[in-house]
């Protein structure tokens, strides 16, 4: 149990070892993974290793890592799951960035998808990357009963299909250039970010729950760390999303990759937008404070995801 | 073991049955799903529910059905493979359908998904179904081990990504306006239609793999079944496509439900286009003869998979 507080939010060198170890384990991996496809189609092959191996902050499998890691949880076993997420994350923006979606042309400083092949191109890599994801996650691990990775299988289609991800997708699309209020900008968000976030908390929960309950006696201990991630992991999908928009306000477009105020031009709710931006940057403060506090609770080592919800928060891209 | 031959291409009154039967249990199972999805989204929902339960010929659910029943397979155990693999179908068709692929107006003689509602809908219900897919073919199932259940969602993730399906798709785009020969044309159908039909038959071989292999000592039998009922799913696959082709020259478009002639149309390379419609008709034949012949090799009641063999070939829609 770590005591954590909000009030240092300089860049943690542990933190930075850890996202830069994770990153490039991460991006092996899938490298390797997307180098042992047979290419049936190249155009295709390219476009999928175009929209996954571009970058980007890799959250998603960051959170597999961190969270399955210090559970316990062997690197080697988190690797199709982290994998699989940041499969599922791509995908989504391939077809948001979409001329019948949110129509960008950039993103993380390149041309989107549809811009560097085509657009019936874009769809099916999208289209490709999600199934991969889910070759990914239900190769059969050593040490991982098939019922827990089953449980995993399930837990990724809910968190991005139409009870998650792609409902979140659809509220925002209906909601753009209309007024919405608070209540209905965090429901859209929980779904559009949050659940995927949750997600892969609860992935590196899930690869970690045998290894966990072999270990201690006390099941009740177990329940309530589980309990107290799946808070934390709430609380930093919805920072993560008020940053989002607190950057499109002040951030800046060569460090974004993306056009600054883009959401403004577009007229979308944003939290700046409807309380202003101190009251944002206030939430998002308050919203920190919340997830570390959640973070106290849990009788692991939390400094790694203390440390990162420090990083979310004061991100600048 | 059954000696079926291919000159009676009559309508089989036991098959009529099954047909219908599967047909009817399909539906109601998928109603019960979608009605079961809280709809987080209610236009998503809909545009879900309209791209799925249209109707169509549910080719792949009865494969799954009828293989996994015939080698004793429970039907409740079916259910969630045969709706899953119903679901990327349904997916593939609203994807294919958008302006930045095929750009067709009419699926199964009512508006295609984008035509109904709006083309960024379509492409989430798309994505949407596609994650359902797999949380339906996750479930738990009373009598089928979690191992084997996590051999069948790899198999449907293989079959629809970037080695099957959406490889297929990818080709066959790239191949329009263009002259391919026979041989590519082949591999084309391969992946674009076969992979799904040969993931349905595989489906339900997985499915009766635990039933089969405890009810008989004879481990050598059942990989030979399952060799021959590949091969048969390799070719009903290809015949399926080829009559595909054959119904866009002489088909009727109020029959088809889509317009007769589109493939004509759009310069698209077809077997009656490459060899002639009365080669084709005579492959057409060929691969039904050798299809059926795959059939009498396997020591189970293969009466019902010999007529849909004769309908397949013989259908006109």
């Amino acid at each position: 149990m770590t005591n954590n507080s909000v009030t240092s939010a300089t860049e943690d060198p542990v933190l930075t070892d850890k996202l830069q170890a994770y990153r490039q384990r991460h991006s092996d991996f899938l490298q390797i993974q997307l180098t042992a496809i047979d290419p049936v189609c190249p155009r295709l092959h390219d476009a999928m290793r175009y929209a996954v191996l571009l970058g980007g902050k890799r959250v998603r499998p960051f959170l597999v890592y961190a969270v399955g890691e210090m559970l316990g949880a062997e690197a080697k076993n988190l690797d199709g799951a982290a994998a699989a997420i940041e499969c599922i994350h791509a995908y989504s923006l391939v077809h948001d960035d979409l001329p019948a979606m949110d129509d960008d042309d950039l993103r993380r400083g390149q041309a989107t998808c549809h811009k560097a092949f085509d657009e019936a191109t874009a769809i099916l890599a999208g289209d490709a990357l999600q199934s991969l994801a889910f070759e990914l996650i239900s190769r059969p691990l050593a040490g991982v009963s098939a019922v827990v990775q089953l449980n995993m299988v399930r837990t990724l289609a809910q968190a991005a299909g139409a009870q998650g991800m792609c409902a979140g997708q659809s509220l925002d699309l209906q909601a753009t250039n209309r007024h919405v209020d608070l209540d209905t900008l965090e429901r859209i968000h929980h779904y559009k970010t949050g659940a995927l976030i949750e997600a892969a908390v609860e992935l590196g929960l899930l690869l970690a729950s045998e290894v966990a309950t072999n270990a201690r006696a006390d099941q009740q201990s177990w329940l309530e760390t589980s309990h107290h991630l799946r808070q934390w992991a709430r609380l930093i999908g919805l920072a993560f999303q008020v940053q989002d928009d607190i950057l499109d306000v002040i951030g800046d477009t060569q460090v974004l990759g993306k056009q600054q105020g883009a959401d403004a031009e577009q007229q979308k709710s944003t939290y700046p937008a409807l309380m202003g931006l101190a009251s944002a940057q206030g939430y998002l403060t308050e919203l920190a404070q919340k997830a570390l506090h959640a973070l106290d609770a849990i009788p692991y080592n939390t400094e790694v995801l203390a440390a990162f919800t420090h990083y979310l928060i004061t991100r600048d891209r």
